[in-house]
């Protein structure tokens, strides 16, 4: 069994430096930046590890670990041009340093190297890979598409909210799961568990991420606290505070001259006093024992599971 | 053997509809939009040309003729975004007609699923044309990239006006008709003579854009005559120019309050002068050459050359 950092480390060897060289330079650089800006290659990481749980050779799976890791940024490249984001990984976004056509046609060719990490696989397990993470690819931009849609609705049901989180966040992870599991030589069965399990963890964490970014700690979320909410953005506690206390939350997010900090305190206290950061909590719980559950299906030893146990313990409170 | 108006009917029953009803309808209605606005269906119909070249079925090619269609599409789609132009085929453009957020993401949506029309081919084929298409599409954002590039540069030297255009325009095509005669069953020699008969068709056909722009004729060119000129666009022809007589070139591009009529006027006057017209010709008719000398590499009998050379016929004054 190899450990998440020497996993990661794999990654980033293979990753590096692999597009100092090539031309036209302001097609590569801009992807050059994005692939060294760091993170923290969960999604890789995670492809290995379940190939791994399959095989003692993973060396099959790197490229296309590689490949999901491309997309990834790739994704994250275009969301800040959408987003109008000026910094990432406290750097200057690829629109910001360069400039908006750059970042869409540096983040096109992004798409396709993705791609191109996986043709080198032999052609049985290219033609049962690829499907996965074409279907996957396009469940994120749906997901993005329904993001950006709330931002202007007035109102987004939970089941709205929990499929949009789906899509956007979870499905990569659980994508990712499943092409390693397919690579390691896995039956369907098992591939199918691998993905249940990365659909409920992605869940769980991106609901802990809304939880935190209101009852966090500053300290260890390294966000500001309260951010989601000065921002008015819809996350699964102002969609249930919307639900649950419409004028009131309406109320306190649109009075004039409110100041920020008032605005954080006061939809913090209607929050606790709906109940919905015990809700929230118990949302999360769910997920986590749906995740844990899907690995307990695999019949795997308690050592087998303990790197994929170890990610869902470092989920908590960690961006990724 | 298909005639080209059947063989575009088949693209066009395939492509009609097929976003229509998926959700969320503002990622897939940009899509539809894009694939209903027509265009002569060129690279799909090459692609299916040359499957039947070698199989009297041509059912497998199909489908990746589509994809490679909806790969053109999305190019254009996010190029219109680049180069703020309003309209495309006689109707606003994406970004116009919704934004910039939605023709990004929709043209990202687009390109992941050019590559699901290839994924119902069997391994072996889809192992053997994912790569071609692959390489043919990072080529195009190359091209692209090197296009943007020459706005802002003084000096673009032919090679790498040439190279560009092999880039841009050349290996799309190309790529559709290696592809498809991979699918009819082509050897890979036999498959490589079509690549190089679609890339010199390719360079013939830009050239003949750069030369019609200027000396064509109004009426079937489709286009204003000296468009580039007023834009001081970096074709084959201001190339040559700028490197025999670079004075004066810019002395007529940069005189204060010269009107567009007589940039115009002044600026085809040069081209004549230094000869670049014929040059020009002489180019075109180099590649056409070329391009006919790979068909008749192929060793196929005078019938089934046909539909190729009636290409490489209707190529003249056709946009595309």
């Amino acid at each position: 069994m190899y450990s998440t950092e020497q996993l990661a480390d794999m990654i980033q060897n293979r990753l590096s430096g692999l597009y100092l060289e090539r031309e036209p330079a302001n097609l590569y650089q801009p992807i050059e930046y994005t692939l060294s800006s760091g993170g923290k290659r969960i999604r890789p990481a995670l492809c290995l590890m379940a190939c791994n749980l399959f095989s003692q050779d993973i060396n099959q799976a790197i490229d296309p670990a590689v490949g999901i890791e491309t997309f990834h940024n790739f994704t994250l490249l275009h969301d800040d041009i959408m987003d109008k984001a000026d910094t990432r990984r406290g750097r200057p976004t690829v629109h910001k340093k360069w400039n908006d056509s750059t970042a869409i046609l540096s983040g096109d060719a992004m798409m396709i190297e993705a791609y191109s990490f996986f043709l080198k696989l032999p052609s049985h397990l290219l033609s049962e890979v690829l499907p996965i993470f074409n279907q996957t690819a396009i469940e994120v931009c749906e997901g993005q598409q329904y993001d950006m849609n709330f931002e202007t609705m007035k109102e987004v049901s939970e089941a709205s909210y929990l499929e949009m989180i789906r899509l956007k966040t979870a499905v990569l992870l659980a994508g990712a799961l499943k092409i390693g599991a397919l690579i390691g030589g896995a039956s369907k069965e098992k591939a199918d568990l691998l993905y249940q399990f990365g659909i409920n963890a992605g869940m769980a964490f991106q609901l802990q991420d809304d939880y935190l970014d209101t009852f966090g700690d500053a300290k260890t979320f390294g966000k500001r606290i309260g951010g989601d909410i000065v921002e008015h953005k819809k996350t699964y506690l102002l969609i249930q505070a919307i639900d649950l206390a419409p004028e009131k939350a309406w109320s306190i997010l649109h009075r004039p001259s409110i100041s920020e900090a008032e605005k954080i305190s006061e939809i913090t206290s209607l929050y606790r006093e709906l109940e919905i950061d015990k809700k929230v909590l118990n949302a999360i719980q769910h997920y986590y024992l749906m995740a844990i559950d899907a690995l307990e299906h695999l019949g795997l030893d308690r050592i087998q599971k303990e790197p994929l146990l170890n990610f869902l313990d470092q989920l908590k409170g960690r961006q990724f």
